[in-house]
């Protein structure tokens, strides 16, 4: 079926229902940044692949809001449809909520599937449309009629992770959270986002491509956890060490019926930004609620000290893929004939030597040329192009290693590479070296510190269209809040930078239709010294893979910013050796010399 | 009276009407940062005199919180008095609504004025007093029936500030302002800040101290102005030109009778953080009340183009009065006695002479040596030094020009300066200039880039306790909203730098009894290119006056620094080469040299 066909099938239903807009966004009923296939409404009624964007359908228009990352693909995925794109964020385009408030008409009936909006989001819906004095229909899930084939929902099986891992146990994790709950005046506590599930419950799935997570719910009291999962995907070790925990299974979907019954004098700790609408819509009216962001969300970001020491195993294992990686390619481009889609493919065979890899942490990007200028390009069939002396090769790439998740970009010069693309790749190194030698008082955020990688572009007039880093989970979710480097406020990234957060840096530049760079390491929050003026931090890096000198230009550094890549490349050299050939030494020796 | 006696004449009043707690802030009725002489009750009762603080008396504590900025000086002007200090952001110091939920007895009254307190703040003493059962009491005005010799409230005539100088007829602010009103609903605007009411109406006065405000109430409709305010202040030109205006002039304190009679369909724009408490409970409850920033606080942050040409005149008058101050101060210093405040008097004696000068646009800080660690120093009689070759002297001082004010801070070698002093000396000024220097995006927030000015400090685990600047009013506030730098989030000073606004920039060092530096310009937010990032924007340092080479140490920079330090000493010379005598540039010359 064409999407115009499918479209089509979504207004006529829309029409029967008396619907007059219709708003399909990429989630589940748990606000996953990713989904899993049985969840990809807005992927089917659009045919637009990214993970960020929602549709809003309309008796006579179609339209999809995205965002920087992706308005290079979205253009392409949606020509030939009746789908308009929105870029998000650009002049002149409305957001999601203005075009509603223009487009709805009076007394208008404003749809979509409760589950799979957040409570903010539904209530803002629901205020939007009393404006016009009409209303919202969040009952019906329209394109579970419309789409024929749709896939099974997961029923993968989920695995314990263990306290080598983990580093802290489900018991010790509740008592914590049990404590913040006592703390604002609750005695419930209802979680439906599954990487703080899994993460206080200690285990793993695969129900979301690349993000090893369990489809659940939970809703935590004070002596018990009452888990809403498919059973089957528990085996019978996994059951009884949740039951000594307290944990008692109910079937995937029958939360919405328990909650109706919660009890009237129940505190409920819920978080709104969280929380799907239609879950929140059952809670009885009674019931006292509490809106709060989750505190699992800023546990799980702390890292204990098991967890810090597992990735940095992680980062060291996928740092020397990397680098063996770097020198098959260097050494074979131009000979053997390499692709974007075999050479990621080689990336992760390296991965795999380096033991207990689970899978990718995401959908891996390996882009070149021009395709890099798509900030999140992902290479098809289709699309796949043979590598060539002359341009660059992006990988932005991760691993689920039971020692942690990794995200890391490195962009290659294949051959020689014009000059420009060596000032740019300069400029991008140097952005990403400013702000991972950052040294900052306790209390910053990232909109303080983004400046440290802007700099170097605003200096030149010039920017990057998407934040400099983002929090990253332990077999988890990749983008994980609540903290990141960006320069305009964003809700749920702005808390204080901790010791033991791990983010990535991540600066890049994307010029349409001839290269992309982008560099990423990952930096773990450390401390510093403690004086007079407060305690000051500081970043470990902790991805150690050379930038590749072949595309730097050192008359464009300052003396410090040589210093400072000397200094990245020095500690490379010494942490990677012993993992490595003496062949492969000697290569890494020459990549990591001194400029 | 000996503040202990006044403490306890206090508390017998407070015990007489059943008040636990009575608050006491540094406020008039217009939540002004300064006030006059009349409303100085914090000071009568603590007898601390800086700008910023709290007192807070219960039955058996009396306690003063106060900011960085004042610690040295409070601990000294409250020592031998019951009242102790609370050092606000210091660990273990609770704030002040801690202190009250802490000690506010079950059932008790919590009192203060209520037209001394912003809205926002009597309704968190409210709720605050709701959990313990007790209520507030905000009628009466203790400190009144306790201060014997109370000032009189003041009288002084206040004037028009033409056109060419406020650049916009009130006519055209009034439109401006009701258009905004229009936007969101409002059919009324209660205004009770004098910079607003002072900016709309183009008038200045006298009324506090070195700000050049009017005490006044404003209440603004789709076609008149009732204004309040002692109508002897006004000669007859300023009533006539006033009443071509639509204003109609009533008695100052009349106000809150008049606002208890606004009819009930009325739509109220009011800003709760800067409306009083009182007037507030005086309006109807069936008056709808939109809060809402004044719209005033942007519009006049930004400066119109007669005021930017004006500001950057008085800038340069200021800055030609500061190198004849520096010469004369570097020429005479150790020959003959000159002690902190012959110093201040002799800078403003400079000022003067460049003409059009009304007044200081803030109490000057002339502070020698260790005084200068004080961040607010203020000399007396009693504490006048005098200067000595060795060290150093901080001016950070003011001038209300018509062409608009001054805040500039100087700190002075004087003779030979030991080296860890030239050290601290260079580390300032570096910052000083990189924040200058900075480049950004539209959008951009002063919590962005204030890591522009901290990065040298922090890159050495140093700090500097204070923000690194504050907007510049136009003969009104010399703190300004609604944006600043920053890196600690602080309500209304996180509006994106827009084109036409002035903030200063003046990082620090303070070390106790050993010396202050500090370096203060103003800058200008202007607009660079424009292209597919968006909208360049860039400061231009207007303050031009050279950061003392006697007290540089050029090892310690960078060539990127050295680079900055000689191009804002080229147009320091420049600039004010024109204004200067022979024998003037030939000193600015080598003070402006090239290191």
């Amino acid at each position: 079926m064409e999407i115009q066909e499918r479209v089509e099938a979504l207004r006529s239903l829309m029409s029967e229902k008396g619907i007059d807009i219709y708003i399909v966004p990429s989630a589940d009923y748990h606000q996953s940044e990713y989904v899993g296939e049985y969840f990809k409404a807005r992927e089917f009624i659009t045919g637009f692949t990214g993970s960020a964007g929602t549709a809003v359908i309309t008796k006579e228009e179609a339209g999809l809001w995205t965002d920087g990352r992706y308005f290079i693909q979205a253009a392409g995925q949606l020509a030939g449809t009746p789908v308009k794109l929105r870029k998000m964020g650009q002049p002149d385009v409305p957001t999601i909520e203005e075009y509603l408030k223009k487009t709805l008409p009076e007394e208008g009936i404003l749809g979509f599937d409760g589950r799979v909006i957040s409570v903010s989001e539904g209530q803002r819906y629901e205020k939007l449309a009393k404006e016009k004095q009409g209303t919202v229909r969040y009952q019906e899930d329209l394109i579970d009629v419309v789409w024929k084939d749709r896939p099974e929902i997961s029923g993968k099986p989920a695995f314990a992770l263990g306290l080598e891992y983990a580093g802290e146990s489900a018991a010790d994790k509740l008592k914590r959270i049990r404590k913040e709950m006592e703390q604002c005046g609750a005695d419930a506590h209802v979680l439906t986002t599954l990487d703080d599930i899994c993460w206080t419950l200690n285990i793993r799935g695969d129900d979301i491509d690349y993000s090893p997570l369990v489809l659940s719910y939970a809703w935590i009291t004070m002596d018990s956890v009452e888990l809403y999962i498919d059973e089957n995907k528990l085996d019978e070790p996994l059951k009884k060490t949740l039951a000594a925990d307290g944990v008692r299974l109910h079937p995937y979907n029958s939360i919405y019926e328990d909650i109706k019954g919660l009890k009237a004098d129940t505190a409920l700790l819920l978080d709104k930004t969280k929380l799907n609408y239609a879950l929140y819509k059952d809670i009885p009216e009674s019931v006292g609620k509490i809106n709060k962001q989750n505190p699992e969300i800023l546990f799980k970001a702390i890292k204990n000290e098991v967890e810090t020491a597992n990735i940095r195993k992680a980062q060291i294992k996928d740092s020397a893929a990397h680098v063996r990686f770097m020198k098959w390619l260097k050494e074979n481009v131009g000979k053997t004939r390499i692709t974007e889609m075999s050479a990621s493919d080689k990336l992760d065979e390296f991965r795999k030597e380096m033991g207990n890899f689970i899978r990718s942490s995401f959908a891996p990007i390996s882009a070149f040329g021009a395709h890099a200028a798509m900030a999140h390009y992902s290479a098809s069939p289709e699309t796949d192009a043979e590598l060539m002396e002359g341009s660059f090769l992006l990988t932005d790439t991760g691993a689920g290693f039971y020692e942690g998740s990794t995200d890391i970009t490195r962009t290659y010069a294949l051959g020689e590479v014009p000059q420009k693309l060596k000032d740019d790749f300069t400029l991008v190194a140097v952005s990403n070296l400013s702000l991972a030698s950052a040294r900052f008082l306790k209390g910053a955020t990232g909109l303080n510190l983004d400046y440290a990688a802007r700099k170097p572009f605003w200096d030149r007039n010039m920017d990057f269209n998407h934040g400099t880093g983002h929090g990253v989970g332990y077999l988890l979710n990749i983008h994980e809040g609540p903290a990141g480097f960006r320069w305009k406020y964003r809700a749920g990234e702005t808390n204080e930078l901790e010791k033991g957060m791990v983010l990535t840096d991540e600066p890049g530049i994307y010029i349409e239709g001839s290269h992309g760079i982008r560099l990423e390491n990952e930096l773990l929050v450390c401390e510093g010294e403690k004086n007079e003026y407060g305690q000051f931090m500081y970043f470990d890096t902790i991805t150690l893979i050379p930038f590749d000198l072949d595309a730097v230009n050192p008359e464009m550094m300052t003396v410090e910013e040589k210093r400072l890549l000397n200094e990245y490349h020095a500690k490379v050299y010494e942490t990677l050796a012993p993992y490595l050939s003496e062949e492969e030494k000697e290569w890494l020796k020459k990549y990591t010399r001194e400029i």
